[in-house]
């Protein structure tokens, strides 16, 4: 397929992707819809006035809106069509490529991102079953890591939808409990430990109805598309305050996702196995077909003013539970989905120390420092520090690319008096 | 006080109250916005056609919107001013009587009651140190109940949004993993351990920045005001999914609110001395002043085509965390509160059997089944019995009260294939 917008070859917004996005410029500061393709963003008001989608079938207000939202909420299928006559207006013989050209095109680099959709839940799930069981080793029982439910369901939480802020947004070290050297009495005090997690995170188009269960074949067909994810985290305050509900202000400080929602039809020809699951699990997490995306990924620490250093690579293939289960697990008691839901993956880590995706897997909890390119060491993060997660599959010369989520974390919030 | 309104002596809607919600009629189906007085709804789009507002300062839009939100987010301060206005409207020196009377006043009985706010994240406390204690002995260590944080922090996990619904709709028993008799293997069942928790919720106004604390001080004019909530629990389910992350699936099939949001300058007359708190607090919890209040709470259950019987009276002013507390300690990491964003207390247990606010309690976990009325006894809820909870405060012959918040639970949701 052959465009006549030039594609560098590497990019990660190539024309078998088109990913969705919200931007503003500094001339339109009211939130867009645009598709990004190469180092430019196609504006979809821009081909709605232009009458491309004349002969299709929904609501055109959608391109309208300054979320995804209402674009997400009429349904994969219609999605679906929408992508493929994008495709069709970005390729050779489709004509008013002049008028696209001068009117239909913002370079990325004068653009800024902002939330592409309006969340309503946030689910956080524990997926890996190496993160699940490198936590568990370091907060609880080396022996058995692993808690009696996690292979029998995909284990998850609910998470702060308010502090998930778009790539790019810094935040202040967060403050709160942590134990004192006693290991008894809590002291207050910014955290000491403060670490990103690398996710994916599953951005829900069409909602179910209270009582309702999706059933995993039924789960595709709710998905919109995907974002990467980082759930920064605060292990000395998670570490105090996590039982016996779970993590609560080590993680709801702040959340990142990546800006571009690249759509589940972009990803089909990713599909691979998923790993085999031991032992057998019950009626309604049963798989048939392929489940698992394979999804290159990797972390880079950048501290202020070096270059930057990846300190992970892993793949979102190796995931223990998918996002299929996810779904069939998070609605079988009759809990609704609703449009723009996000449900994220948990930590996604390989089986090998450079494959971890936190810095508490990969410093062991503060005990093996890991060595940047200029020369300084990190166990956890440090102000100033920049964190960039960068996610891409790749086959038969095809490239689908997430792009990157970043984050820089300040120093605490002084407060003014 | 005198309104020319006739409101019945024993009224939780007395004139000292005046509870916002949103409603519909069979002749008026957009919904609106409604004060509860007596047995009437004062309708604030008919004041605000009469222009009963027009020396106060403030958008008076909020009065034509489907819900609280955009009300609330005026803040406390104008809030008072709005329902002091509303106050004098319904007494008799205010005039236009008549005019009220006939045309701005619709019967609750003849009113379907909504969803009040658009709800943001939910968060779920678990501030009664009774039901710790008592949870803590089922689910874990009869000798150590109270995990070594409860008396440092308020222990609170996120909880699911969606499935909140306002009092009087009915949901189906939910299903999903629980333990099979061998307590190793787990199968999938309907939940057998169906419970009900009495708790109060707050609803958000005002917004915080992310990355600002909220001080103890400031915490009360964040709050626009208060409903009954019942955190429907499927305990079996709750049990086998809840560690390491906390409760999930047991949860957050269904939660049910009260329609009239009680604001915080009703209740004000109703402050209390809070438990004293041992060991002593980290400062950012210090309390100064009165931050419990005296609410008085009741739990009926309602067998079908039966009479009901009360199984739990409790009081909300024993709860060991305040909302003060709560609010200062979920935002002491930077996380931003929203406007229409729902703090639950958890679980309202008194020291005494019959002031337990959860069949787990009440029951012993099962082992001790409590008579009702129409001498059936109950471990935990079977199908088509109705919960109905209230709450009342009361004190020098003024009364402010909640209504009721009840919901039935059907039979299991039958698939249709």
């Amino acid at each position: 397929m052959q465009s006549y917008i030039n594609i560098p070859p590497n990019s990660d917004f190539s024309i078998h992707n088109l990913p969705f996005g919200i931007y503003t410029t500094e001339n339109e500061l009211v939130k867009r819809i645009g598709v990004a393709v190469g180092e430019h963003i196609l504006d979809l008001q821009f081909c709605q006035n232009m009458d491309f989608f004349y002969d299709l079938d929904f609501d055109k207000k959608v391109f309208y809106a300054q979320n995804l939202n209402s674009l997400m909420a009429l349904g994969r299928a219609t999605n679906r069509i929408i992508r493929n006559r994008i495709q069709e207006i970005l390729l050779e013989d489709f004509g008013f490529e002049g008028l696209i050209q001068d009117y239909g095109l913002v370079k990325q680099s004068e653009a800024t991102m902002h939330l592409p959709i309006q969340i309503g839940d946030y689910t956080d799930f524990y997926s890996s079953i190496e993160h699940a069981t490198n936590v568990g080793k370091m907060f609880r029982d080396p022996d058995n890591a692993l808690l009696p439910n996690w292979r029998h369901l995909p284990v998850a939480y609910h998470g702060r939808a308010s502090s998930i802020h778009i790539s790019g947004t810094n935040f202040h070290r967060p403050k709160g409990q942590i134990l004192s050297e006693d290991n008894k009495t809590p002291i207050f005090s910014a955290t000491k430990a403060l670490d990103f997690e690398l996710e994916i995170a599953t951005i829900i188009g069409s909602s179910s109805k209270i009582g309702e269960s999706i059933s995993i074949s039924e789960s595709q067909d709710y998905i919109f598309g995907f974002v990467l994810f980082n759930d920064w985290s605060a292990r000395d305050i998670q570490r105090w305050e996590y039982q016996p509900l779970g993590p609560f202000l080590g993680k709801n400080f702040f959340s990142s996702i990546s800006p571009w929602v690249v759509t589940i039809d972009a990803l089909e020809p990713f599909r691979v196995e998923s790993p085999i699951q031991n032992p057998p699990v019950l009626d309604y997490l049963k798989l048939e077909g392929l489940r698992n995306f394979d999804i290159h990924l990797s972390v880079a620490i950048q501290p202020e003013n070096e270059e930057e250093t990846i300190v992970c690579r892993a793949n979102f293939k190796e995931m223990y539970w998918n996002v299929a289960q996810q779904i069939a697990h998070h609605t079988v008691n009759g809990c609704n989905l609703n449009t723009g839901d996000l449900l994220a993956s948990g930590t996604i880590s390989g089986s090998e120390s450079g494959t971890y995706g936190s810095l508490l897997e990969l410093s062991e909890n503060g005990k093996k420092p890991i060595q940047l390119a200029n020369n300084q060491t990190r166990t956890f993060l440090e102000d100033n520090d920049t964190v960039i997660m960068r996610g891409w599959a790749e086959k038969d010369e095809v490239r689908v690319g997430f792009g990157e989520v970043k984050g820089k974390v300040l120093g605490i919030r002084i407060e003014l008096v």
